[in-house]
């Protein structure tokens, strides 16, 4: 009987540290397929920096901890090789919560066919998690208007890059901070930012006073770390600080302070947190915005795949360290 | 001819310190009232620790500083004593930007008749900045629900106080933040609040824990702090802070941290800063929802009177030291 390789968590990152003791790999007979269900073979695969808040042990989140042995969580594109489910065919290419797997058994609830055109990379860095967090955050809470300046950490990231460019189509001025001068270069000369700011080489706060002549309207944050307090002191009135993502943080022992509230007060800023999993009752709207702008030919996206399941973790700790050069994708 | 006292700002506080040195009293004399004119007599003004941010040197604040030379910036009541507009007659209370200063004359714009039952002191205490203030953070972005919890700090000052009625009113839990045990009494058993935390004694994380069984919805925040980081931490999922005040730091050479942002992703929580000028052109409504709250008696005040021009700035101090029980008002 053939055999699938799947991936459970078994201990917790305590030190918020990801390494191979916290999962264990099964060798599993595949399942038989009944009626109603649907077999996916998975074959791209998405890593995301919210996995860490996923392995934890804090239920206070949006959404509850993956429990001890269970497949650790993931979404990810896969091929219909059996179905007893009427609305799905063999041969269907299905996005959805995949987990860490080469098979996944499912009554499809919860798995979308993929449009005609969209491929399985465009799908996970696109249509997925990252393209509708950024039109989420961009949108529900950023409120671009033409004409303004937004900032966005993590700028050649898989959110960052996709709100970059929808903020440009929509007339603003764009600046992206990156950690490398690749990033850089890619995200001014490819993806047509106005600027970039290299936080690691870069003296910030000349440079983010250079590329930004008329301060800072939008900020949306995916990263924290010093550049923070640089862009948060140089938001204008009436200013929206968008909250997506704490990267630089996450694995900190002694999380780092924020910036003092009075600002708020004098330049009356909002600032907002969230995350997806509040917001997938919007779906259809969301890709009612989305869509347009990519078969506009407005979204560019690179995905930096790393072959076999086995090297999940290792792509995981990547992203954590800023190596990846575009939206993390394991091909199975 | 007959003279009047006005004072004026002649220096800036660069240590954010307010003394005698500030500011330079004038004797002048009464001017005579032309066409389209009014003359009030100033009976009671109103202190505001805004104050100190209007004196500073500071062109990105809501409104622009008093500039040196000008009569310092204040509103307050006074009777119109002389009128040469049709709009106003002679013995009309009217309240307005009156300034320190003991007769204002006016073409009128900006004054507005108290209306009858309203006395000078309910003016200043519920119908002016406090009030308002406190409406327009507690409803436009505080968005409180029955049955929520609410935290409010600086809860015995002018705003915090009809901030923590309302919301008691609108079936709200609500806990006070204060500096003193004859303030916790008062918020507790003349207000009606649910319970109060006296920052400088209690245990502050455990009190506040035994207060908040079901934890904290909506934090209005009026102090700043280091009970600030205790309140963040206790925010419930969805949590709104409104940030109105933050007296503790506006004297502070460095500012205090403030809380790291990763919570507010976590907990998809929206912080706004505001500051009621934005406001002004909502009034009507404004006045509409505070004023049933006043005609059912649910809103109780008291003011802190001191007596006469001269001991404005002595009043002033009183705010920052937290040595005031009640709103402070100079009564000329």
């Amino acid at each position: 009987m053939a055999t699938y390789k799947s991936i459970s968590l078994v201990q917790r990152p305590s030190d918020k540290k990801i390494g191979p003791h916290l999962f264990e790999t099964k060798e599993l007979d595949i399942p038989e397929v009944k009626d109603g269900q649907i077999l996916i073979k998975q074959t791209h695969m998405s890593l995301d920096p919210a996995m860490l808040g996923w392995m934890s042990e804090d239920r206070e989140s949006y959404i509850p901890p993956v429990e001890l042995g269970e497949v650790m969580r993931s979404s990810g594109v896969g091929e219909v090789v059996k179905s007893k489910n009427a609305k799905f065919a063999e041969g269907d290419k299905v996005m959805g919560m995949t987990g860490w797997q080469e098979y996944v058994l499912s009554d499809g609830s919860g798995f979308n066919k993929l449009q005609s055109g969209v491929t399985e990379e465009m799908a996970l860095c696109v249509f997925a998690l990252p393209g509708l967090t950024a039109t989420t955050g961009l949108y529900n809470f950023g409120h671009p208007k033409e004409g303004e300046t937004i900032v966005v950490t993590g700028a050649a990231g898989s959110v960052g890059s996709m709100v970059g460019q929808l903020a440009k189509a929509d007339g603003l001025r764009v600046i992206g901070v990156v950690g490398s001068d690749e990033k850089a270069d890619w995200i001014v000369n490819e993806l047509g930012f106005d600027g970039a700011i290299n936080y690691k080489t870069d003296d910030i706060e000349s440079k983010l006073a250079e590329l930004t002549p008329d301060k800072v309207d939008v900020y949306f944050e995916n990263t924290g770390g010093p550049i923070q307090h640089h862009v948060f002191n140089r938001m204008n009135a009436h200013g929206r600080i968008v909250v997506c993502g704490m990267i630089a943080d996450y694995q900190a022992d002694e999380p780092s302070a924020g910036p003092n509230w009075i600002p708020l007060i004098k330049k009356r800023i909002t600032i907002r947190g969230f995350a997806m999993p509040d917001h997938w009752g919007e779906l259809p709207q969301l890709l009612e915005k989305l869509t347009p702008y990519v078969q506009q030919g407005k979204i560019k996206y690179r995905a930096h795949a790393i072959d076999g399941l086995e090297n999940a973790e290792k792509g995981l700790n990547m992203l954590f360290e800023g190596k990846n050069t575009g939206k993390m994708i394991v091909k199975l």
